[in-house]
Order: C-alpha cells, then sequence, then structure tokens
C-alpha cells in the first residue's frame, strides 16, 4: 500500500463522519505526503518576513512614502506590528530579513542583515535590479533557509514589506501568466480611483519598456529584493522537503517566479488566506490552488499565513490524536465503513 | 464620542493600511461593542458539547446506529474525540453535557450530568418532549452557563452530539422560517441517495402530524434535550453579556430557537464556520449573518468553532497589542488617516 493510500485510511478510520473535517483532512493529506509518514510533525515553525525597497515608490505607485518601509522594519523589531502580534500568539518565531531596505539598520539579533543594495531601481528608468544581484538574493534566500532547517525547522511561513512592492508583484504576475495590466493591478495599500489610474498608467509604461521573456530576466527587471529572495528561499524549503505557507498577493509573486523554475513547488505549498488585493485569485487559479480561508484581509507581513497557523496545525493534530473508530469502541455505520 | 466609534478609531489608527484586517476588525469590534470596552479580554473561554439522544433515530433517519451517541459521548471523556484534538490545541476547556442520551454514565469529573429523559419520543407517534421538559431542558441550560459566568468564563463555544439530530434540526429550520423540507434537510453524517429520499419522506411525514405555530411548542415538538438545553444556555450567556460562538447545522438550529425567544441574541454570536450541511446557508441569511471561515467540515461537535477559536483571539490581540501609527513613529498616508 503506498503511503498517500495509507494516510487516507488513517484519516478515514478517525472517530467522525467520512470526509467531515474538509480541507483539514486534504492538509492533513498533504502534509503526510511531504514528509513521508503516517505521522507528520510541525517543528519550529518560522516566520520570515522580507523587506526591500523599490525605486517605483517614489514614481507614485503607493499612497505611502517610501520611508514606511524601514519604520515598518522597526516596528516589527520593536514587537508592534500586525505579524508580530500573530506570531506570538501561535508560537511561530518570527524573524525579519533586510533584502533591500534603503536604511542603515543597527545590529539587532532579530534581523537578518542580508541586504543586496540599498532597494531596486525604478523601472521606469532601468531594470529594478541586475541579473548579478538577482541571482545573489536569491542565494542568500537559500542560505537563509538552510540555516533554519539546520536548527530543526520544517516549515516556514513567508511575509513581506515593501513600499511599492504591489507594483512589483502585478508587473510579475503579468509577464508571467500574460493577463493584462488591468487584471493584475489592485489597490494595494489603499488607492482611490485616481491613484489606480495613475498606478496602471505607471505599470503599463515599464512593462512596454523592457522586452523580456525569460523567468529570471522578468524577476530582475520588474522584482524586489525581497522578492527575489523569497523567491530563492521557497525553493530551498521545497530542496529541503519542507513546508512553504504561502498568503497573499507579495509572497505568491515570489511562488510564481519559484514556481518557473521548478513547477514541483506547489507540492510543499499550503496557500493559507485567499487576499483581497486584485490579482491574487489570478495567481491561484494559474498555479491550480485554493486558499484555505478568506477573511478579506490584505494587510500583507504574511499575516494570512500566521493568523492560519493554528489550522494547518489543527490538521497534524487530528491526524495524530484522534481515536479511531476501533480503538475508541465506537460503532461505524456499515454503509460509511472503510473497506480494509 | 461613543463606544463604536472609539473602537473604530482605534483600530483605524493601528499600524496597518486602513481596513486591512478585514474580518478580523469587524470581529474586534464586535467583542468591544459586547464587552463595552476599548481593551477587551476573552477569559476561561469554556466549549461545552451538549448530548442527547433522539426517538427518531430508530426510524432509520441516520446511517449510523443511535448507540453512537452514548459510544461517543464516552470517547469525548476518554479525550479521543475531534473536539478533544482541537479544545486542547487552542486552550479551550471542554466540558461534556448529559442533556438526554440514552444510557446511564458513571460519575465523571469530565461529565456535566443534566439528563433530561433517556432520549426524545419518535416524533411519528408523539412530540418529542412535553413543554415541561422542554422548559426544564432549557432552565438546566441558564443554570449550565451560570456557573461558567461565576468562575470567569466570558465566551462560550457550543457543541453537539446527537445521533438523528440533523432531522430535529432540519424541522425546526423548517417550522420556524417556512423553508421547504427538502431544503432544510442535508445528507447529515452521510447519506446517500436512497437514504436522503427515506430521511424526507420520514421529516414530511413528521412536519405534517401536528399543527404547531408557537415557538417554544415548535422547539418541543420537533426539538432535541441537547438542542433545547443549548437554546437555555446561549439565552443565558447574552443574558450576562458574554460572548456565543456559534458553528454549524444543530448549533444554529439551537440559536434560531433562542432568536426567537430574543432576537438581540445576534449582538452576542460569532458565526465561526460555514456548515457543509444543507439548509445551514439558509439559517445564516435568515438570522442576517455570515460566518468567518469555510473549511469544507461538518462534523458537528462545534469544531468549527473550536478550530476558528485562534482566528477569535487573533481579533482580540491585534487589538489589544498592535502599535498605532504614533507610537510606532510610522508615517501614515496623508489621503488614508483617519480623521481626528
Amino acid at each position: 500500500m503506498d503511503i498517500a493510500k495509507e494516510l487516507q485510511r488513517k484519516i478515514d478510520l478517525k472517530t467522525k463522519p467520512l470526509g467531515s473535517l474538509g480541507k483539514l483532512e486534504q492538509i492533513a493529506l498533504k502534509i503526510g505526503l511531504i514528509q513521508n509518514t503516517l505521522s507528520p510533525e510541525l517543528r519550529n515553525p518560522t516566520h520570515l518576513v522580507f523587506a526591500g525597497d523599490h525605486g517605483l515608490a517614489d514614481e507614485g505607485v503607493s499612497p505611502y512614502p517610501k520611508e514606511v518601509t524601514y519604520q515598518m522594519v522597526m516596528n516589527f523589531l520593536a514587537g508592534g506590528a500586525a505579524i508580530n502580534v500573530f506570531c506570538r500568539q501561535n508560537g511561530i518565531n518570527l524573524k525579519v530579513v533586510d533584502a533591500g531596505v534603503d536604511h542603515e539598520f543597527p545590529l539587532s539579533s532579530n534581523l537578518i542583515h542580508a541586504k543586496i543594495a540599498n532597494g531596486t531601481k525604478s523601472i521606469l528608468r532601468e531594470p529594478a535590479m541586475s541579473l548579478e544581484l538577482c541571482r545573489k538574493a536569491i542565494e542568500r534566500g537559500k542560505e537563509i533557509i538552510n540555516k533554519e532547517f539546520e536548527a530543526g525547522c520544517n516549515i516556514v511561513s513567508f511575509g513581506e514589506m515593501g513600499i511599492g512592492n504591489t507594483s512589483a508583484a502585478s508587473l510579475l504576475l503579468h509577464k508571467y501568466t500574460g493577463n493584462s495590466i488591468e487584471d493584475c493591478t489592485g489597490r494595494g495599500a489603499g488607492h482611490d480611483d485616481e491613484g489606480m489610474k495613475k498606478k496602471i498608467s505607471i505599470l503599463k509604461e515599464s512593462s512596454l519598456k523592457y522586452n523580456v521573456t525569460e523567468h529570471l530576466d522578468i524577476l530582475a527587471t520588474f522584482g524586489g529584493f525581497e522578492i527575489a529572495m523569497m523567491c530563492g528561499a521557497m525553493l530551498q524549503v521545497k530542496k529541503n522537503g519542507m513546508i512553504i505557507l504561502v498568503d497573499g498577493f507579495i509572497t505568491t509573486s515570489a511562488l510564481l517566479a519559484a514556481y518557473k523554475f521548478d513547477n514541483s513547488i506547489v507540492e510543499n505549498c499550503i496557500f493559507c488566506h485567499f487576499s483581497q488585493e486584485k490579482g491574487h485569485k489570478i495567481m491561484l487559479d494559474y498555479l491550480g490552488v485554493e486558499a484555505l480561508v478568506d477573511l478579506n484581509m490584505r494587510l500583507g507581513e504574511g499575516t494570512g499565513a500566521a493568523v492560519t497557523y493554528p489550522l494547518i496545525k489543527s490538521a497534524v493534530l487530528f491526524l495524530n490524536e484522534m481515536a479511531s473508530f476501533e480503538s475508541a469502541g465506537v460503532s461505524g455505520s456499515e454503509k460509511l465503513k472503510v473497506k480494509s
């Protein structure tokens, strides 16, 4: 009997109507398959927030000023942001990565110093980053994951911070899937109609400026350091057989890039939250996946993954801890009984 | 300034785009209003599973035999059911109430002995219970809540166990809202098409047999002891200003009965999970509410509430613990800033 069948059988023999734990059963099966075991475990869950600045932020694509990126990093380090609250609540190690913030941070035990450059270039003028810096960001992401892996972590949740990065994500989505800029562009941190018009116009101009088709070129031209570093990190999570928790528009744009390098990466992904940001649905459809919940959130930082982590844990716990009909001495329905 | 406005202002000044925590913001606001404070607290969260047997179970409305009710109660007491796993995980006190199981249980510290009778009567022959026993069940529910309230609990989550109780819930839904038996009846623990036909036919016959319109009469005629006791418990939770966590088809049928006694009860309710059981949507629409998540679950026991409890906690924690733009020294967008 193969592991998928054995897992399904273990799930079906639990004291509950067949299939009645719905999406939790799918997650239990998926995690069992990733870990190739009937008794999976979530060890040292770690949430990484990758932060980076975007040249395009100076062109008016966001209603927030660029300095909010480093101010929010300081907020993360002080423990006051939404992601801090949710990681503390749910027993998730939170680490913040300076992938390319336009600010010099003091040494801090909680910050991973991985700055590639002080923000990307404005793509209205030149590519966001060179191929060399893009590769460097990807490699740095892999190294960060290996360090967590060596420390015993087997599940990584992803988040980001970067004023202007919904623009980068929209352009990546546009280039990787061929959907129109209009369909790929949302309100980000809260554009009004006028702001949206301007954002779309800037993104169209940027898109037309570069004729790139190779996936690394696309990532370098339109991405951000935090996105490229997440892409590398995700690839390494997959390589190490760990679980990837994905939520949100920007995080999923990084996964889209990773998917171009390795289609099989989705096998290790759990899509936690369906973002309110327009374009996220296109991403999920493109990858052929569905998100676990929809809480109408669009905050970023990976908050959708952090708040839904307990549901992932519920899936693993029911598989390991629930009694079976036999062990509990509960009569199954003859009609519903699983065939041996 | 009134408390609703003050709460909204506190939410809006947190370091996040306006409205970006979606449903968590609505829950934070709701709990603040219930507790009439800007700093709400969840104290001694308690999950009560009300168990009862149904005379109709002997007529073939469920694919499971009736003894599964007491066997599952034993499973709860031994810690092996889904609800045990999820309550342990999420720090929720789990208590099981014998509201009317057709079995004599040994004294157990974890079981609340509140048996009204050994199961209801088969409504194909006579009303499920007398008005007197129905009132007794409601009163017993109120007493149970007052005991939890005195012990410092301010949030109660509801679950149930009773082979045949989706039939009772369907009949209550039919009688309270006027929707057809077909629309109100689902597959319960897992009927096939033939089983469904039989269930619907039995429910139609039962429905036609009694001409009752008063809400207590309806509850007594078609309900169950666990449903009537939940109804009383919910009314008392509301009266004490506590929070009611509702999920599932049967639990919501009890709330529907409670709603007939006191329309304002929905002010204190959070609807946690949208059940796969047909008819739940009609209930939520009738009450004018939406459920927080949809995990395709239909297990019962209140598992939908127990697994989503961390999301309720997230809502309270962000309100209490997140920094404001001012306290964190983060620049707000002029366009997005909250007006003083």
